[in-house]
């Protein structure tokens, strides 16, 4: 079995609002929208913003939006776009859960929460290689 | 500002019990753990199982651990493949939210909720291409 995961999908009260906070926060463009989903060609994987109904219908599951155990990640390159970035997705609708700092494991972060309150981890990690095509490594 | 997600974190209320559903579910080996945190390497980026505690301490947000508005979705290469792989995951601690069957889209897919209600879209898609290292390209 491959170590894969194709798509993560983040369920969306308003996709108008999901939209400008990933445009505006984090510059992404999608590669195909409608007035259900909107899919963004991620490294090698896709992120898809799915309307909440219908995110619940199709997997069979309703009453999930609730902030839940899990995070996504976005590392930069150096330390220094870490507190810029987590400004403009502030900016961007989203809100800081917490402001950058630096854990006891090494680099630098913090995490905002987009618009419908699921977790972003903006952080630096200088032993994890990012390519040229965004694809990570892990690094110790 | 790359199209890039570095690290899909989820909670863990139970590592042993997670390790065990991801190594006998989808048969992938860890890149490194120890007492708190589970790093898989995958296709670009990394999937990491975080006990739960440690994990809501490092976002500041707590009470998290529900079942969300989010989906991670592996892909596979036929049809007749999603089927034996919801069995194995459910076999191996999951939880079926939705046997396989084809959606209106197009394709081929099932549900299943990982031990700590994680879910995970199985599926086929015969439009998103996959490339030996497990890269997910978007297509109609």
């Amino acid at each position: 079995m491959q170590q894969q995961i194709s798509v993560v999908t983040i369920g969306s009260s308003d996709l108008v609002r999901s939209k400008r906070f990933y445009a505006e926060g984090f510059g992404w463009k999608p590669v195909f929208e409608n007035e259900e989903i909107i899919f963004y060609q991620m490294n090698g994987l896709m992120l898809a913003v799915f309307a909440l109904g219908s995110l619940e219908t199709d997997m069979n599951r309703t009453g999930s939006l609730k902030p839940a155990g899990f995070a996504l990640g976005h590392n930069v390159h150096t330390k220094d776009d870490v507190e810029p970035l987590i400004d403009r997705l502030a900016s961007a609708g989203g809100t800081i859960l917490r402001p950058a700092d630096a854990p006891l494991h090494g680099g630098f972060r913090g995490y905002v929460a987009d618009p419908d309150g699921h977790a972003w981890e903006i952080a630096w990690n200088a032993a994890w290689s990012i390519d040229d095509h965004g694809l990570v490594t892990f690094g110790l």
